[in-house]
């Protein structure tokens, strides 16, 4: 049973069960004033999943629960994810999963019991998947949502069913090309079953919009763009449901709504509002927040329920409580790959005075801000804007620059594919960083869950494709690329630390087309690439050898694409069978090249490949790797399995 | 020596040489007159390039030649290529080609010779490379121009060297994502060295831009994101002369001039406003005009330049001429895949209701018109907006539809390539259909010569890729992805008609992951697939055949990524040598894929990958497959040499 709380405790952890949902939803109160209750009450849940998952995105989920709460109690008609017909909603940013997940809970369309499993295997993953109830498409990659709406409205069209669809985006999100893409074709086809929703928060990942890439008159914009526009405050429920209801009206365009909302709304010290003008960054973007600042932050979002609870003449809130886990403490002598490719980015810079850096909204996350700082004219922030940052890149390459291009793997190999070839074929020399790579960490989905990068850059001619395996072997790949190599590099680059269970050799060297052992053994061979696998492939080596005698080597083979047949050859020479170790999808990874060189050299060894084969699960690290098979319990039994 | 030349005559090809070029430049006239002069000799040589190389842009190419002309002439200061500053022109669109290789001919820039090699080996490629004098950027994929030239202003400033850029976009164009992406930060940076130039023609690839997509309000819009924007008549050139003195005084803000054109200026039947308004398709948009066709718009362009030439008190020109080269007979029993698809997807929508077809403004080059035309309420029109086209086929997928999505290879393996994946992570059935795959036909050049898609693709997770080898594989494929396969689909497609040298057996079945055995052999075995290099392979076999008595089975796999172990351990069995054949790059090509398999059954094979490993040239088809490696004589050297 739940507990009236007044004062939130260090160390525990609150939440609202479903009955106190169940009793907002049918106080005796006017719609807005009992929505903006439940809101609050989604906003302390949420708080509670993301504290307990370590990881998630406050500030969004705090500024469209007002938004997203309205719909839900008091707009959507019939909704469903079925093909029934009814309304829809969807978030086309889907960092806001949070916020919608302690909504769907609230009204009971999301199973209560998963709201201790926001990012955990079986559970509620960090973007929206179309797996869990009430998601209808699957989101985390921005600028589809318009797109995907007018499908759905198009099937609904072409099958005789109703329903509109609401598609709430961010701000950033407008930076991508695709947004106003699907604009144009909306108006054309009259798709006034559509209602987008801008979550206006002023802020994007790192920091304000307006710094970032600048949106201009933004209400002009979408005008021109022949959509119906209105604007009202985001928090103000009244005013929300009265701009719903003028939009309603209008039956010959799709209609957007901006809603002018706060970052972080509800807890004074998260808003964006309390952060200075000039801050370089804003602190709830994603990451859980600590201890203290839990704490501050429940108090406060419990007293804001109960007042709205009293206003209505209704008894406080009782709560569940946890015990917060503990934190869980980077190791100590942890592999930061990110940190160390900041420093070696610096290093090269001082010397190499063409040398650009451009980043796309993550200058946090690609370790970009000491460069920034050090080299501020040589760095451009570019926004959510792939597409534009390489082919700036490519203008740039053009004219005497080396312009190295930053984002997330995932975003970086796919969302400017076709820019990124384009500028191969004008034999340029253009280095692209792709960090958050491989399959952990594995909490934010498989929106975010860089898989297929490889493949995805494994037609661009001349291009060499490397991950470091610690940050000794990423410091030397930096000097590789800026310095040595003559064409154009992709870096692939661990985010996560490691604590990796080697050292690479005092006379290590980076080779071209070469790789280091990093364990002997005579019984087969595994070939791999990057902290996360290596390590694991060593704990399964040493399991291995403990459990069955069997004494399997390990190489990490930084070079994803360039192999040097001679080394390979002496490398499998007398071996009888090589396990290659993809973090990648086993098509187009390492180890379907590795074996296409064997072949060529009628090297007669059986070469078992080992990596993705489906799209990977989201969870804890632990969990991710071990259901992948990529942990080195997994592995252990793999290869022992193999070798019988 | 040139002859003055009253009337065309038919069999007969006409061009301006330099010296007439030379002589209207030195004109003693006001620089309108004689721009206008210079123009329409542009257009007589554009016209000869096309007609002699038997493709290219005429529409384009006359729509925006009185623009460049004048820019060429009057505006440009210092321009160059290289990287010592000045200004530099250069067309986003990139298939207007022959108009700007005319004028840069006219101008001395192009060495007057290569007049002759539109389209040809180590002549002028059919879309613009840097490898050409006067060619600063690679284009041919639409909307990276305002991208490029952003990066290449950072470049100048950065380097503290002066220059603006003027980039020419198409009005289709505009339906790229991309170009609105760009527009963004180019207001933000204070990019008033650019000016954008919209050759505003109003047809795009197939028809009306208003029928395929309407832009709307173009100038509100470009308006409302805050460039300087100016409208004029794009063939008036007093009118275009004084809109960039206007724009040139604005140095706050990148400018854009609308300029309104008529597509194929300058030759009254080509003119878009000579074409009925409901009329489906613009003759002129590509290829070349049939032989009564070109004496007529020579005569007309004649007549236009003299007309020009006697106003300004000068001699008639002097044209040189050649005989028109005879135009190439498609085999009477070519292989048409597109057609046969075309045929296959009608009747396979004829038994489920739920397939709708979506295009990128290329109905014509895709097949689909017939289906347009069977079923309109089926057909989606999405304009140049890939992105948009996948994203909205995976809601339509989401609400119960099964959409078919068709453009160039080229485009649809890469533009939408994070869509593609993000559908495909919602575990719905979509089919891709891909035509012009391939390295032929090598006209194009490289943005549309598509060899690396089986790559792009190659990591989305259940998507099954085939590329069948005739009409008769072609229907079966259609057939097995709309009716049998349980996932999504890529069928890549050759575009040219082909004389395949070779039939499937009677009783030929389409069997996921096996294979056909076209020509059997017991000294080595040949896996391709495709028409054209299937094709060649056969040639090549016969002719070890007879000229080495070596006989090397043929087979045609046309399973891209999915292979029948069993089936292949038995057709490799007792064989020493597997070599393999790749319309593609070797890298991410079927033959890595069957490595792969091979090395893991342990067959003790020597695999030989034969492929593309640099960007393809640009050329006939003879001269692209000859350069590269794959025609029958090439291949028929590459395999007696391994064998031996």
């Amino acid at each position: 049973m739940g507990d009236q709380i007044g004062t939130a405790v260090e160390g525990r952890l609150y939440y609202a069960p479903l009955r106190e949902f169940e009793r907002v939803r049918g106080l005796a109160a006017a719609p807005v004033q009992r929505t903006a209750v439940f809101a609050n009450l989604c906003r302390l849940n949420a708080l509670y999943m993301i504290a307990r998952a370590g990881s998630g995105h406050i500030g969004s989920s705090f500024s469209s629960l007002d938004l997203i709460s309205w719909l839900l109690l008091n707009e959507l008609e019939a909704p469903g994810t079925d093909n029934a017909g009814g309304d829809v909603y969807f978030s086309s940013k889907g960092h806001d999963a949070p916020g919608y997940y302690a909504a769907l809970i609230g009204t009971g369309r999301i199973e209560f019991e998963l709201i201790h499993r926001l990012r955990r295997l079986d559970g509620l993953p960090g973007h929206p998947d179309v797996g869990t109830p009430g998601i209808v498409t699957n989101t985390g990659s921005l600028g589809m949502g318009i797109s995907k709406a007018k499908g759905m409205i198009r099937a609904n069209r072409l099958l005789g069913r109703g329903g509109r669809v609401f598609v709430l985006t961010g701000d950033g999100e407008l930076q991508e090309g695709q947004f106003w893409e699907s604009l144009i074709s909306a108006v054309n086809g009259g798709f006034s079953e559509i209602t987008a929703i801008i979550d206006h928060n002023k802020l994007q990942s790192d920091t304000f919009v307006s710094q970032v890439s600048d949106l201009g008159d933004l209400e002009a914009k979408l005008r021109a763009f022949g959509w119906y526009v209105d604007r009202c405050d985001g928090h103000d429920l009244t005013a929300f449901s009265a701009a719903l209801a003028r939009a309603n009206a209008i039956s010959d365009r799709p209609k957007i709504l901006i809603a002018d909302t706060v970052k972080g709304c509800g807890v004074s010290f998260m808003e964006h509002t309390a952060m200075e003008s000039d801050a370089a960054l804003y602190r709830f973007h994603s990451g859980a927040p600590d201890a203290a600042s839990y704490t501050r932050a429940a108090q406060e979002l419990i007293v804001r329920v109960n007042l709205g609870l009293a206003a209505l003449g209704a008894a406080p809130v009782a709560l569940e409580t946890v015990d917060r886990p503990a934190s869980p403490v980077p190791p100590a002598h942890a592999q930061r790959l990110v940190a160390a490719y900041s420093r070696a980015l610096i290093e090269a810079a001082a010397t190499e005075p063409r040398l650009v850096a451009l980043d796309a909204d993550l200058v946090l996350d690609t370790g970009l801000i000491p460069f920034r700082d050090a080299y501020p004219a040589r760095f451009v922030e570019c926004g959510i804007a792939e597409q534009d940052m390489v082919s700036q890149a490519g203008g740039m390459a053009l004219r005497g620059l080396l312009p190295v291009v930053h984002s997330f793997a995932c975003f970086l190999a796919a969302r400017p594919n076709e820019q990124i070839y384009n500028n191969a074929t004008e034999h340029t020399k253009v280095i692209y960083v792709g960090s958050l790579a491989g399959v952990v960490p594995g909490g934010p989905g498989h929106s975010h869950q860089s898989v297929r990068d490889i493949a995805a850059l494994g037609g661009i001619p001349g291009l060499e494709m490397i991950e470091p395996c610690n940050e000794r072997e990423t410091e030397a790949a930096v000097r590789y690329a800026i310095g040595e190599a003559k064409g154009s590099c992709y870096l692939r680059l661990c985010s996560i630390p490691v604590d990796t269970p080697f050292e690479l050799p005092a006379d290590y060297r980076l080779v071209p087309g070469r790789g280091t052992v990093l364990r002997p053994g005579g019984d087969a061979l595994l070939i791999g690439y990057g902290p996360v696998l290596l390590s694991e492939a060593l704990r399964a080596a040493g399991q291995l050898a403990r459990e069955r005698g069997l004494e399997v080597a390990v190489v990490d083979l930084p070079w994803l694409n360039r192999f040097d047949p001679q080394w390979l050859a002496e490398l499998t020479a007398g071996v009888a069978v090589v396990f290659t170790l993809d973090n990648h999808y086993l098509d187009g990874g390492q180890g379907e090249r590795l074996s296409a060189v064997l072949a060529e050299r009628s090297i007669p060894v059986r070469v078992v490949r080992i990596g993705l084969t489906a799209v990977p699960v989201c969870g804890t690290n632990a969990e991710v790797l071990g259901a992948c098979g990529l942990d080195a319990e997994s592995l252990a039994s793999r290869i022992a399995a193999e070798l019988r």
